[in-house]
């Protein structure tokens, strides 16, 4: 039997949402692996809507849960709705909307705070010992829900990785730990059952993160 | 030196725009096979949005190009704006919106008309000799603007493929050949250096179209 994977969105979209070819990576990762794939995502507005042709925010509002569905092409449901013991493990792509929808790290960083869903969730998968991926900026909501955790947002000190080093450091202002990595590469903190690689935090060849977030996901489904 | 490819967006999200997955598919694929990619879409608003939680259109307003810069991460351009002698090949992923915003198929099929952007492109990658790869719905393209070529859009009278037998038979109506072919192959038309693969045109698991996504791709690249 395939393991039962919940795949929490954020959005459609790397400036205000899930970004796209996070999410995408794995869910072909997650079909490959015969698991069975539920998506949800937290029923609220989108902290903001962005052009992504001119990099800035416009006056339109949408709904992160509305917006998600075109990731899953409809089949998804409000995040209110995931039990837990339905699952094995969960997942979160990264992608700005992680830290603009499911948190509040795009504004506040390590004083951010994280969605009652999604941290009610996380609490739950983490208190049942089930596995937790994460990928890109989403290894923050970790950082911040579980202190004293194992996480990597790929290599400091690397000019492939611009956002990397700022990040790590934040990271351990909350009493975590950073774990370089390289966008090949995932982390497993085996204690806390969770899994990350930095996916687009390096700015490599697309096929480089697909092959990285493939790591996270078979972790996971190690774990699970 | 790898090939230079342009892909062709229509929105973003399966029910009124390029098919996400697709998308992220051949990009995964070019970037695996060293292409050097940009990316295009037609300066016109959508022919409608639709709430792809609820399957129905709303009342909103949305820019084809502006939605496929969402696939791009920002770095896309005005389909106007395309130099043929820049490109060795042209991929066109699949999704409503092929049919929707890049033609009439959606509405009128065989009697579609197609944007002007879209069938100038088209000529003149052909009447130059350089690939064309198309999938999904986004074969219908081929079969408008070059009678008599040779596509697929899947297997007819299969369960698996709910949609394939009645565009197979409106393909044919134009003097086109529709080859029968399983999510996991792509056609090569020789003649007219056309690759189709069938994509979400057959209900598979996610993983398989991923796979016969390459097939295309790889198909393309070694054509251009």
């Amino acid at each position: 039997m395939g393991k039962r994977v919940a795949v929490v969105l954020a959005g459609c979209g790397v400036f205000d949402g899930t970004e796209i070819h996070e999410a995408s990576a794995v869910l072909v990762h997650l079909s490959r692996g015969d698991a069975s794939v539920k998506m949800f995502a937290p029923n609220v507005d989108q902290m903001h809507v962005v052009d992504h042709m001119k990099g800035g925010p416009t006056e339109e509002k949408r709904n992160v849960l509305v917006e998600s569905a075109r990731l899953a092409r409809g089949d998804i449901q409000d995040l209110s709705k995931l039990l837990v013991k339905d699952y094995d493990a969960i997942i979160f792509p990264g992608g700005f909307g992680a830290a603009k929808n499911l948190c509040t790290w795009a504004t506040e960083g390590k004083d951010c705070s994280v969605n009652a869903e999604v941290k009610g969730v996380l609490q739950a998968f983490h208190g049942e010992g089930k596995a937790i991926g994460l990928c890109c900026i989403s290894p923050v909501l970790a950082a911040k829900v579980f202190p004293g955790c194992e996480v990597t947002v790929g290599r400091e000190n690397d000019d492939k990785y611009p956002n990397t080093t700022d990040t790590a450091a934040a990271i351990v202002q909350l009493g975590c730990t950073h774990v370089s990595k390289s966008v090949a590469e995932s982390h497993v903190d085996e204690k806390n059952k969770v899994v990350t690689t930095c996916a687009f935090m390096c700015d490599a060849p697309l096929h480089e993160i697909f092959d990285g977030i493939g790591t996270m996901v078979q972790a996971v489904l190690k774990l699970a």
